[in-house]
Formats: C-alpha cells, structure tokens, sequence
C-alpha cells in the first residue's frame, strides 16, 4: 500500500483544495483509503479525479520538488502546524472546509514555528491608508517576534509582508498556486524575499495555477495558521472578507481596522465591526493585546496627557472657574459665580494661589500661570 | 409656602446644576422642602448658597424670562420630557448626575416631542472629514423625522445642527450657558436660527455664564433627552467622551463613527467602539436601525453588486475557473484544470456556454462576454 505521503501528494495532485467531500472522506478512512478508493478501484471520487491521472506520479513528484527546495508537510510530521487540524471541527465556509492534504513549502521558517503567527490580509484594491497601517501592524506584530501571514496578494498583503520584513520578523505568504509561482507576477522579488527568510507555502502543488476558488480555500488556510485574523481593508465583497469568515468559523479572534465611513474600502471591515463579529484595532498592541497571554502585552490605556487641572478636586475646580481670566475679580462675586459658601471659596483660592492657579491682585483675583487660559469649555 | 415650579427656579439660580447633593435632595424632599431649608431656614445648601441670595427673587426671575420669550419646564408639566426622569436612576459620571430642577427653553419645539431623538455630538476640533459626516448623519436622522440634539459647540456639534437644519428637521441646542446668551459668539446666527424653528435649552438659568463644569452636566442632559447618543469625532479627552459615558450610565445605545486611524479626532471614539461601549455607525440607517422600533427602519444588508457568476453553482465555477481567457483548451484539458470528471465538465460547459459564459470555437474552448476577463482570484 501507498504510504500516507505519497497517498496524500497524489490526492493533492488528483483533487481540488478545500473540497468537502474529498477533506471529509480522508479525514473519515484515511489519506491511503482514499487513494486506494480513487486510483485503484476507480470509485468515489474517481470521476472526478480521472482527468489527471495520466500524469500522475506522486513519487517523482516529491523528488521533483525536494530538488527545488520544496517540502511537503502532512498532518504527523515534526513540522505539521497542529492548529490547521481546528479546520476539521470548524463549520465550512461557502461549501468549503476541511483540514489540507498538506502543505507544500518553500524557506527556512518551519511551520511548526508559527504557533502564535498573526494574519494581516486585506484589500487588494487598498489605499495609500490601508497600506500604511497594514505595514504599521504587521511591523509591530513583527517586533513581537510573532509571524505575520498574509497572502502575498497586491494592496493590503504585500504591505503586510513588507512590514514584518522591514523589522526583520518572521513572515509567512500563503498562495493560491503552486509555491513555485510568483502571483502576482509583479511580487516576484517579494515572494523570492520572503522564501529566502520566511516561508511560501500552498496546499496546491507546484506548477498549478491559481484558480479562483483556490484563494477561496487558500484564505481558510490563512487563518487556520493564525491565532487571530486583521482585516486592514475590505470592500463589501472583498476575498478579505472570506478569511474573515474563517476566522470566526475557527472561533479565532477577528479583528479590523477601522477608515473613513466615506472609503469603499473599509465598508466591508466597518460592517464586520458593526455586526460584532470583528473587534476595531487601531494599532499592534491593541491585536497583540487581544491574542497575548494573559498580562504579556498588556498596554497603557490610551489617554490624553494629564494636566494640572486634573488633580483638583471637584470644588477646587468651581472656584477656579469662577476666576476671570483677566479683570480680577473680588471673593464675594467669585463665591457666587462658583455657587460656594464665603469661607470655603477663600481656602480654595489660597490653595490654587499656592500652586499657581490664580493670583491675588490688590483688586482681586485672576487666573495664575498654571490655569489654562482658553475660553471655558470641557477639554477638547 | 412657595410652588414647585418657583423652588425650582429658585434652586436653579442658587445651586451649581448636575451637583448630586443639591439633585438628591431634590429628589428625596421635593423642591419647595429644600428651598425652605436654604432660603428660610440657612441650613442644609444654605453656605453654598449664600453668596447668591442677595439677588434672588424667582418670580421676578420667570416674569423676566417670559418677556424673553424664555419659559421654564419643570417636571410635571405637560411638556416635561420625562426620558429624563431616568436620570434619577443612573450612576452618576464624574460626580455629577441626578433630574435637572427644570429646564429653560427657548423656541418652539415642544421637549415633550423630542422623545426619539438622537444626539449627535463629537469634537470641537473636528476634521473636514467629520463635519462632513455628522452633516449626513444629522440630516438622515432629520429626514426620518426625528429630533438631532447636541450641543452647539464648534466643530461636530454645529455640524449637526446644520445636518437638521438644512432638511428641515427638529433641532435642540442644549447650552452650557443660559439660554440668551450666544455661546460660542460666533455661533449667534446659528443659535438664532435653532431658537427659531426648534429649541436651545438650558439648566442654568438666563444671564448664566458657560463655565467648566456646567460642560459635564449638560452633557447628561443631552445623553438623557436622547434615545441615543453618536460620537462623530472624538480625541481621547474630548467633552464628547462625557455625554458618551452618560449615554452608557443610562444604558442608551452609544454608537461611534470611525475614522482613519491616524486621526487623533478619533482616537476615542476608536477606543469607545474598541472596548464594546459604542456600536460602529457609518450612517443614519445604522443608527436609525439601532434605535428603531421593530423593523421600522431595517436597512438592507449593505452588499456588493450581485455578479452574473454568483448565481452559477459550485462545480459550474470549477468549470469556468478552467476556461482559458485567450487560448482556447480542449475538453479533457479543462477537466483536468477543473479537477471533475469529463462528462460532468462538458454539461457545465454547455450550460455556462449557453449563457455566454464560455464560448466554443473549432479548437476548443474560450471564455465567453459574461464571465470577467480579469485575472483569477477572489472577487476584490
């Protein structure tokens, strides 16, 4: 009998990725059962299969392969990426799911590496905007030393690429081809880039091309490596959109990156956010945030500096704005702009006198250095 | 002993607004009960109070505002709006909370009518982009009918009432300052304007200067007279942030508008949305959506253009992805490419050719005018 390699090379070599039928039926009998099934017996799938069986060879195939530095990576090897295995449990997504055959692989990152990796994918009819924050993420996710994969598609993909290998950190490009395509074609030196320090790798084998349904399954792969998906761009019909659905169908965080309500662009990333099924993130520490361990990327709440003012108490605070700016002003009217009592305007006045809040004129009182000198108003 | 209604102006003269122990005693004793304990008998309030007893005489007080054309609503009135009455329940925010003593109006919107209104606030120091889209929103909210309540500040808040405004919709300025006074100065035309076809509305009796702190406690009114509250723009310590918070003390929907992420204008509203305190809103359908009766205002799903090719099945799209664009391919090539078997592949080509998906020619088969001729990969 055919070993489970060979077994599972051949079948990624007879079927299409992703497909229901064929991920079920080896993840019920078997990769070897269903090989035997297809290519012995000529039943089950066969059908669909015997268009390409002339050519097959899965034995060649491998060491076609291995000569161009291309590994297969299948459920059981030291390298296999175990929480691809959560496609098996995971709710299909537009009739496709289902843990890969395998992966065909091509750099120096083992996959088995990538536990704690971060997908940045996106639109790839992106803007100047999207890309800048994609490259912004993915650099920061970068300098966590977590690996960002993404698709290696023009716009928001190759930002994402681009940023992590801008800071030197770990990036994984999935495709929809075989790993030894450059597609896009004008991303030839970033796929080349990222397979001599990361790795490209595809559940189709080398020398297919990427037909539209690939990226389909393609994207469930994307998120299946990932501990948490961030969608930087998305139109109301972007592939983008289909990762994130996997990303919720594996019960992985799904994230997006908000843009203007007036940008197509972000429509599809907004609608995700609104419905609830995304959380908004602005930057790194918010997606590391929300996919650390407990504690480790704990960041600073965002928040405006602190100003003087904000240390005053509540009355201190009434007093104080019931100081003129200008024309100084006596303590009875003070008192009474403020709505306080005589004696206790006059120990709040002492008190914002010693720190510079106001200052006492032989006609009154004024503001002091310290008081924001702006019209009244709440902080903007 | 004096009436309600001249306690309460009495009270709002003699008492800073939104202070809890002057707001809890008016809800505990009533209000003629803590006049007589401040006026009569110099307890209680009564140091606060002090300073500005000399000059009290509520009657004269309401007579003066009548020929203002100013008149006061207190509760228990027939236009008493009481969605403020939950303002007796709701934790207070910053120190501050509790029902105002009444309500200095000025204009002929009834409060009693603005039942479902929707505040619409946001910075002062607002972006193009933000004015622009509070301008929508107001106008949105407007044509549905509904009141747009803010606060008639620089920035988002005039933007809204410009939004109503300008389709004739019921607007309420809510000012920190009494209502005769055209704060800020440059916005005289457009309080002016509001006075005239709906309402500026006060706690803080005529005459009374914007100061500080009243900012916080008329921002509870306007989350309180709304059904909800949306943020267009708002820094990480904008005013903004407060009549959201009072929005969440009341437990009313809060709902934010993104914006670039580089924008420090909406840092908070990001932050907001971030933390799950404010629902994402792109526009007046979200918000009417969200605040609608049932079904009353359900939106579409905001979709993308339905393709021809959307409507083609699984296996037809396997078919199609295996036409060349160009070059036509024989049969058994496709069904190869496809991954299907021969005879299914030649019933989905003649079911796609006979609706201009694939064409045939004498050396195979093309791609037909229907199907797109762009590169393969996942509709952008």
């Amino acid at each position: 009998m055919i070993d489970d390699r060979l077994a599972r090379a051949a079948l990624s070599r007879l079927t299409e990725p992703g497909q229901l039928r064929v991920t079920n039926a080896v993840a019920q009998a078997g990769a070897q059962r269903v090989y035997e099934e297809v290519v012995v017996a000529g039943a089950g799938l066969a059908g669909d299969a015997a268009p390409r069986l002339a050519d097959l060879d899965p034995a060649a195939e491998l060491e076609r392969a291995a000569q161009q530095r291309i590994r297969f990576v299948v459920p059981g090897d030291d390298e296999w990426p175990t929480q691809l295995d959560d496609l098996s449990h995971s709710e299909p997504v537009q009739e496709m799911g289902g843990c890969p055959l395998g992966l065909w692989v091509r750099g120096p990152l083992r996959l088995d590496e990538v536990q704690d990796a971060v997908a940045v994918v996106g639109a790839r009819a992106s803007t100047t905007y999207g890309d800048g924050v994609a490259r912004d993420i993915a650099a920061g996710v970068g300098r966590a030393g977590r690996c960002v994969i993404s698709g290696a598609a023009f716009g928001i993909d190759q930002a994402a690429h681009r940023g992590a290998l801008a800071v030197d950190g770990p990036t994984l490009a999935v495709l929809a081809c075989g790993v030894d395509r450059a597609y896009p074609a004008a991303h030839h030196d970033l796929l080349a880039r990222i397979a001599e320090v990361g790795a490209v790798a595809s559940e189709v084998p080398p020398g297919c091309a990427p037909l539209r349904l690939r990226f389909l399954s393609r994207n469930r792969i994307i998120a299946a490596l990932s501990r948490g998906t961030v969608v930087v761009e998305a139109a109301l019909r972007s592939g983008a959109l289909n990762t994130a659905s996997w990303a919720t169908s594996l019960s992985r965080p799904l994230m997006g990156v908000p843009g203007p309500v007036t940008s197509a662009q972000s429509q599809g990333v907004h609608e995700r956010i609104g419905s609830g099924a995304a959380t908004l993130v602005t930057r790194a520490d918010d997606v590391l945030e929300i996919l650390g361990g407990a504690g480790e990327h704990l960041q600073a709440d965002p928040r405006g500096p602190e100003r003087a003012r904000d240390r005053l108490s509540r009355r201190h605070h009434q007093v104080l704005d019931a100081v003129p700016v200008h024309r100084p002003a006596g303590l009875a009217s003070i008192a009474a702009t403020a709505g306080i009592d005589l004696r206790a305007t006059q120990t709040a006045l002492a008190y914002l006198a010693e720190r510079d809040f106001v200052r006492q004129l032989p006609t009154g009182w004024r503001l002091g250095e310290r008081a924001a000198t702006k019209v009244p108003g709440v902080a903007e």
